[in-house]
Formats: structure tokens, sequence, C-alpha cells
């Protein structure tokens, strides 16, 4: 089965998100918005379990960390992706890394945490929409506490299937 | 800020139903397939900790319980729903009242269990659909050990906020 981690913003970033992701984001309908903090991977039956003590143990060590989104960003060239950009922060950075033990050095310190708010586009519509947005003054600041660990259901949408308080030893 | 709560069946039944509800729900894409716990409910931010903590230890003296799937049924003429029938169970009954206390016996004694897979469908196509499904075998036994609290977003999407598992004092 497929499986990703990722964080949910407060509800008003999210429904700032949702309101462009809506238009412009191919995703809108498959998860809420987020943060991914592992990308989609597959877990076994066998390993299920010895996986998801290992996701709680590191939820367990990790405080909660601010999350800033201070501006609109794209990946272009290589995807034409547009997201709010997140403030790299230490404590979300080392969480990432614990999560990712399995990527390379390089694929960990390229880490861009991001909410995605469009994607899919060609590229006139893309400048377009990224020079409309760029226009514009974002800024959200808040703590993120919780981390969820989702599964993938054949047509692409997300279910949660467990939420990890961060710094709570339960 | 709106909340539920509900609990996800198994991947195999959500696909199921998500193959369904793909074509006949108008709600697809705004959560994955769910039995309803609590329908949608008002809580205030001053409140927010008390509710929560109280979920928490409801769902702590609750056993997990086996979901059984067995029959597709409608709630016409009172609504055009059409859903896969869950067979009442005793734990599952005293868990859906002891999150709606605020809810009259009557109502709480008219709770049927269901995950939706349509609604909002014109007569003509509501019974045909229903018709066609008739005529299927459905089946499903699973153990449900979780159940999820979610609020929603201004788009009528709903994000997971925290899973409490059943049975465990954390």
């Amino acid at each position: 089965m497929k499986y990703g981690i990722a964080c949910f913003p407060s509800k008003p970033l999210q429904d700032k998100a949702n309101r462009l992701r809506k238009r412009y984001d191919t995703h809108y309908s498959k998860i809420p918005p987020h943060i991914t903090l592992k990308p989609p991977y597959t877990v076994e039956e066998s390993e299920w379990k010895v996986k998801r003590n290992h996701i709680r143990t590191i939820a367990a060590h990790t405080p909660p960390f601010p999350v800033t989104a201070y501006k609109v960003d794209t990946f272009h060239p290589k995807e034409n992706k547009i997201f709010f950009k997140i403030k790299q922060h230490e404590t979300l950075q080392s969480l990432y890394e614990a999560l990712n033990e399995d990527k390379s050095q390089k694929e960990k310190a390229e880490f861009t945490p991001h909410i995605t708010i469009g994607q899919d586009l060609q590229d006139d519509e893309h400048f377009d929409v990224l020079g409309r947005l760029n226009m514009k003054d974002i800024h959200y600041e808040e703590t993120i506490d919780r981390i969820h660990w989702l599964y993938q259901l054949e047509d692409g949408t997300w279910t949660v299937y467990e939420t990890f308080l961060l710094g709570k030893e339960e």
C-alpha cells in the first residue's frame, strides 16, 4: 500500500490555499492543503507495525515547530508547480531527514517545504497565475504540533490513517 | 469551526465505495468514504480542549468493534441517499450515543450506520442505480480500531485533525 506523511496547516491558511487550488491544482480533490513530509512510498503489510512505531518515535522526539508561509514560488523549470514557500526551520529540516532516512544526503539537503497551490498548468497559464500571485502579500505564521500518516486509495485520493502529536511520549 | 467525527473503513471497502461515489455522490471530493459517528457540529475555540479530551476519553473506553457491510439501501423518501448498510453492533451504538449525548433519545435510537455511495440524485437515477446495485452481493467484514476528529474548510472539504485509537489509554 502507498503511504505518505504530511502536516496540515491551520484552517485559515488551508482556506486561502484551497481558493487557489480549486482553480489551479489538479490534486485539489485528492487531499486537503498540506506540507509533504515524506512523499508517497510503499509499505508492505508485514512491515506496517515497525514503520508505524518508527514514525511515532520520531514524532515523540520532535518538538512543535513554527511554519511561516512568506512568498509564492515555483519549481519551474523542473516542474510547473506553484506553491506557498515555507521558511526553512531547523526542527522541520531534522524531522524531514528523520522521516526520509532512505533518501540520499543530497536529496535531504534539497528539501523545500511548501504548500502546493497550482500544478500541471501549461507554461502560459503557469506564468500568468504566478505573476498575478506574486503581486500579493502572503504572510502566515503558525505552529505545527502534529503530523499525519496517510494512505492512498486506487483513485489517487488520500485517507489519514493516524495522527502523531509532536513532542508527546504517549 | 465545524467539526465532525467519523471512522474510515479499510482500503478495499473504501476503493469499492469510491468507484461508485465518483459517479453518484456529490460529496465524493469532500471526504474519503467513511461512517459518520457525529454529524457536523460547531465547536468554539474556547471549548476546543474540553471537547477534544472528551472524545479521547470516550475512545479510550470503547473497544475496537466489527463493521459488517451487508447490503445496499436508501434513506428514500426522507433523502435520496444510497449507502452500504452496516450491521448494527452494541459497541458501535454505545459509541454513537456517547459521542452524541446532546441528541434526543429518539435520535440516538434511530442511528443507522452506513457508508454513503450516492446522494443528491434525481428520483429516476436514484432508483435506477439502487436497482442495479441491489442485484450485486455486498459483504465486507472488518474491525474498526480508531476514530477521527475532522474539521471542515470553507469549501466544504474535510481535514482530519486528530486520530483516537479505541481501547487505548494513551
